[in-house]
């Protein structure tokens, strides 16, 4: 079928000539498209997304990076964000707030930032690749001077090479460079910095001579969960907790703490036998309303949504807590720069650097805050509720 | 920080009051909220993603769903497609342009329909659990009548019960509903029904009473990525394939036949080595931009894009082929009536009834038109050309 | 070093020049090996290991295998087992004693049967894969007749097809052809019969002819754990429970009740975190001792301890009980009907045709008395014990 | 069912009392067993396997362990090594030999030697246990003095501390305890020192008391293959490879080289596509039969046989290779010390202290040896080679 093929130029006369020929003529295309128009090729038009707001408690860490790329914590406050959640999911906002009502305050904690590019370079046999191996891992000091002194503008100063974890397989020596990148998510930055290892550092010094370099060959979980990131993490690693008491558990929730103890149990063996890597509840369903609302990479949803959730009895009350093993957030570059997604990053505090640790802690309490809820909706007497509480606010699916 | 409590209802004073409160006037609250006051609480301005454009010469099957739930092919015909894609991501559209030049026309296939509620029921002894879950299986006929016959307004006709699947472990019995829900994602109207099955039926006819009846217990991959879903699927199961010429090969993604084998070859070994249960290459980022466009659930954007994608030599070219076990899209309600959303499904002509498996195959389609480019801008000659893509292009992150 | 070849026969003569040729004259070949020089080629010795007796309590269910390849109970009686353990682990079999004196009686259920050869047909497309796949589901019942029919003498008829499952990936089509093997475990016949069906019926028949056939591509869990072994079995699908007394607990186990729950919880957890697809305690070391006493293939231990440990509270005391999917067993065929094995399969009245189901279950009530012993030893007061006990017994290793 | 209990002992009269009440007077208790009455509880007879032996080829690595925990190598020489084989498979014995002749010459290399006690210490918050986490990583150095100096003679000196990895999730502070162990396996040595650091070291000077210490919470892969094990090992990793020519291919292989190419696609497809994490052929065939003729411990069959093989073309042949995480082999310690066991160690060379890694890459190479052949045998007109041979031979089963 001999279809016409639509100009894909963004400049004003190439989008409305797209626009007509595609015959679009409504609210999708009456936006002026011009602060978008460097964000993407053959832009055309806009989606919109409400955004609805959660009123979160909130003990914060305040983070740094030390020298050797560790966090560490070097402050803490309690304050209260109003976290903007983009979606239109009926019932979502309402049961976070709920959660966040039975949470009291939340309290989140970042234990990591790395994030990895995983490289692999083919060679002749698996004794070269091991040589290979044995040399990259020996060469992170001088390969980190490389960087730093290789006059090619296009290498980013800001994606640091914090260290390099190799694995032979076969001829295949697949090397993940992990990296720390500032406040930006970085996949692009440390791209170009491990494109420029491979090509310029590796191939041209290595004391065996690769057959191939591959830039991107699958062992960091670049946008597809796997073990190895749940394990070893990609982007920031945080874990958000709070202690529901049973007053509370009775009062907001409307169940008893045996219920969440229960569904607890029964989800993750259900979890076990269904080969869930990561066991939780829905946490998806929280970092996809906030990455919408903020400019992040909305294919990082799946991946940022890998958590390991766990409850347990304590003292007049219930520990609950989530592990984002790898936020992948950013406050600087990226859609975070861009109308509407910049005005909910300022309002929570979060638009532009030294801001990054603060935002991935704000994602995990509100996921944590989701969780509560949602667990209780679940859980026996909660199942009930959750029935007539979808019923009620008839929510549009 | 004691902060103030905004109100939480969506009437035109409240918004107003919100948006004061939290000190909001830009651009992101000067939009009339009134459409999207149904669609979530405390509903307090929006997002905006800009959509672009990708023309794809597409072989779409149609489909029908057989008395016995299974999907049969009734016609087939060849299209162009022009998909819209709402990201920042720059290279992204431009990169599925290409990939869809070298496909040529594009070919994809539903193989099954189905979306599971996993409920559990916990009994009193394994014993227990295995009779309950023999009864449960051998139930399924007379379930499907109580449904139909049930006085209850809340139940949904449209949720078609399928099959059953149980699985005992310890002195839990999880049985899996299995239903088909027509051209919406059904998440509500199952749940709608499986409560009532739990709730009205096993609970007050299995001839062992559970202990406890939970909702949702993590078997069936809601919302989280698990074996499970990548094997049995959970919504759409969808295959796109195409044929590279190793002309289209060389001229349009500028690498070898060898170049994709090679990476397809170590990726998917790099993929097991790192315990990958997804092994494709960026089918998330396609994914996200076609449901954020046409008002999917963007907290779906993980499991939906489970997929394993194969490379193959053919004579004269590359066989390739994404697999999607469990593409969870509706064309009818949730996000999919709201505006926007609605404008850019028209464009597609799946707006409404009967187009959820078009739909299904266009999500498809357009992931496989940016694996094939994407994995030619990370083989090795095109390493250098994907750095030099996203340089050039000057991507904003 | 060009070392001499030795003889490969396995008449006295060639055996006698074989154990000269490697210098041995010691106790491993001083043992008459006729008995043994049809079971594999080149003998040249023995390996003895010794073998020791734990008793187990079991309440034990009497299975059918229906004409729908359903396992039916048809009885049940309860009875004392006198084990038999080949190993060398000090302190194993009076753990699994003290697990059966805390158990009473320990109670097995057989869920089901079936065991899996994974072919695979590569055909030209997924298109091409897709209509093979749905006529191969079409054609189970003339399969079945082609089978009995067949005039091939080496074809089983003790391998019965049961069911198909077909999975496409890209111009893949993968064929599970599900069996039951009567008594034996049955890889050989099922082997034969799989490749009979590839050959002489799908390649023969079908209407689209693929270009090859693989007979075994690892979609069935042959010899590898797997998601799907552990999910959908290979071999005996059997359930062990029984009900540790608190009182029981604190005298034969000397821990608390909390303690056991404790460890199932952080166990769990653990598990999950180190994406263990087998979430149990020790159950090979049990699977591993009595397969070696009887005669069962030790590359099979792996797979058959694929198991799903459950711990739960109940009114007294906790309900403990474990999940085989798979226990790849058999009491006639292979090593069971050879000296020795045969002897200890007889200890228990396993040794023969109708014997199966009751070997699956023994192996599981060992296996969880194992487990029961085990767990408490790791507990934190039976951390002290496991220790002490270790220490006490003056273990080998 | 009151059963009698029998005698517990090992002296010669509760033996033979025991071999009584069970009515035992065949083979299986003829044997004398006082050279076992050491290894066991309980021993009442033999188990007697049948050992065959294959011959390779094989260039063997020197290792030393340097004073940092890593594998030097130091040497490398060709020998030809007559493997012990204990199993009753027909034809396995026959397969690996013909393996080994079409690999010619199989190059082994040891990577790392570390084994784990996966202990978890439950705290009162998720705070409490980052606080304990961060204190561990960093009392690494004084825990390696405490264990050297401190005076309790139930700790090993062999089982050496080299690294720490923690894991909190939930107010669970996961540790791994990574260990070399010389020669011996291990678990019991690290077991002990594990505990003595648990109870002596964390529960007395950590700033923050857990409320509870297990010994073993699974995150390490303990007798159960994880993703974890697979990836970060647990014994000795091991790569074997070897060339195959297309000559060798064709006339001892009987196949193409394409048929093993194809085979190698399908088969690491269909690994993925079932959710298999150790993706190779049949290794734990190989493993079995070599453990049980050693005295290795036959539990660890399962976790030792994870392996990641690999085929790649090369100019004139084949390169396969298969790498093993994690073997759990010794060679002084536990079934080594025995009877017959001993007797097949010295056959190859590998009995007693300084031969670990020489036997750790026999294992491994016999393990490719088979890997080839019966991949071969289960490719395409190989299908007819594997279905002739086993028929030919009769194979019991």
């Amino acid at each position: 079928m001999p279809a016409q093929r639509i100009p894909r130029k963004n400049d004003p006369a190439s989008v409305r000539a797209r626009q007509q020929a595609l015959g679009l003529d409504g609210e999708a295309t009456a936006i002026d498209l011009e602060p978008w128009t460097r964000a993407a090729e053959t832009v055309t038009g806009v989606a919109v997304i409400p955004v609805s707001i959660a009123q979160l408690d909130v003990s914060l860490g305040e983070y740094e990076l030390s020298d050797e790329g560790d966090v560490v914590e070097v402050g803490r406050a309690n304050e209260e964000v109003a976290v903007p959640l983009a979606h239109t999911e009926g019932g979502l906002t309402a049961s976070m707030q709920r959660g966040a009502r039975a949470a009291a305050t939340i309290r989140t904690v970042v234990l990591a930032d790395r994030i990895t590019r995983a490289s692999c370079f083919v060679c002749g046999s698996v004794a070269e690749a091991v040589e290979l191996a044995r040399w990259v891992e020996a060469e992170v000091d001088p390969m980190r001077k490389w960087l730093a002194a290789a006059p090619l503008p296009e290498l980013s100063t800001r994606a640091k090479l914090r260290e390099v974890k190799t694995h032979v397989v076969g001829p295949m020596c697949h090397v993940l460079w992990r990296w720390t990148t500032g406040d930006a998510v970085g996949p692009n930055m440390m791209t170009r910095n491990a494109y420029a290892l491979n090509m310029g550092y590796v191939m041209e010094r290595a004391p065996v001579k690769p057959q191939r370099a591959i830039l991107e060959a699958n062992m960091g979980g670049d946008k597809k969960p796997s073990h190895e990131y749940f394990r070893s993490g990609h982007g920031k690693t945080v874990i958000a907790e709070a202690t529901l008491t049973d007053e509370a558990i009775r009062r907001v929730l409307r169940c008893e703490p045996d219920d969440l103890l229960e569904l607890a149990w029964a989800g993750t063996h259900g979890a076990v036998a269904s080969g869930m890597q990561s066991v939780a509840f829905t946490p998806a369903s929280a970092v996809a309303a906030v990455f919408a609302a903020t400019g992040q990479d909305l294919g990082m949803v799946g991946t940022s949504s890998m958590a390991h959730g766990v409850g347990r009895r304590v003292d007049g009350g219930l520990n609950v807590s989530i592990r984002f093993p790898g936020l992948e957030v950013g406050t600087v570059g990226g859609g975070t720069t861009l109308p509407y997604a910049r005005e909910w990053l300022e309002l929570i505090g979060c638009a532009g650097g030294g801001r990054v640790y603060r935002f991935a802690q704000i994602v995990a309490a509100a996921a944590l805050a989701l969780e509560i809820s949602a667990s209780a909706a679940m859980a026996t007497a909660g199942s009930e509720n959750f029935f007539r509480a979808h019923h009620e606010r008839g929510g549009l699916r």
